[in-house]
């Protein structure tokens, strides 16, 4: 899994965590890291047990993921329409200490996670742009035009 | 003890949290916050209970620090000889969901943490220069030149 991607533009990169006996020191995303476009904002996206946060797809944003706590799914699904990898679905575990990768998802993906660790999770994301409720389109968990159910994945209700 | 700092050049500010029953989504730094200078790097420490990681100073990296797991005590010292506050010491508290603050600690600042959660805790920082070895001092969390003892705060160990 690590460092392949199926889907055009998605880059998934190793991390480095630097062990500690006081606790490790993690990287996420430094400014001449080739893949690095802009800093527009840093946030966390905590999800709970068994949560799914799905379907969002962006304009114009580019996400750079990474998950420092708990263990993650995240799906990526191409519906653009002239890619060279359109139709393709990407699902990708995320977490420490074997799967400390940043994802970075170029805009016109949709993509969705949910947290399969039995205490929350925490998604970091670097985005090359500032949050604008307009760029972002949000679609149902259970919207049938992209081929996952997170219902049959979890075994929990899907409902976002 | 919000949005007040007793150390010149130290900025204190209330990060937003929107709640969701999923998990809530937690702000940390925009690139048209007040404040933001560059974007240099975003990394993580994971602090585990009880753990001191104490001190560091840097010449010219800035450091923009919020705590999205956990609960950290951070504790600064001016040491800047030239500084209208030298001398002063400030201890904060920083944790969801009453304390979730961004401190920015300006260069030339000592400062050092300390999990006080009975889980690990996770320190975010996003700097604004990528790091550099040599751009950070470290001393001994139990360097008499700073007055104040982790030993007897945390009660453990204090040797980093």
């Amino acid at each position: 899994m690590k460092n392949l991607s199926t889907i055009d533009g998605v880059i998934i990169t190793e991390l480095r965590q630097i062990t500690d006996e006081r606790g490790s020191v993690l990287h996420m995303l430094r400014c001449d890291a080739p893949e690095f476009i802009r800093f527009g904002e840093c946030y966390f996206s905590e999800v709970l047990p068994g949560a799914v946060k799905a379907w969002k797809r962006h304009r114009t944003q580019t996400q750079n993921f990474a998950v420092p706590v708990g263990r993650i799914r995240i799906v990526i699904y191409d519906d653009r329409i002239e890619s060279i990898s359109q139709g393709q679905l990407q699902v990708l575990e995320l977490g420490r200490p074997d799967a400390y990768l940043r994802v970075r998802i170029p805009s016109g993906l949709s993509y969705g996670f949910t947290c399969i660790s039995v205490t929350p999770a925490l998604l970091a994301n670097c985005t090359d742009l500032p949050h604008d409720p307009t760029d972002g389109e949000l679609r149902d968990a259970d919207d049938p035009a992209i081929p996952y159910s997170w219902t049959l994945e979890t075994g929990m209700d899907s409902n976002a």
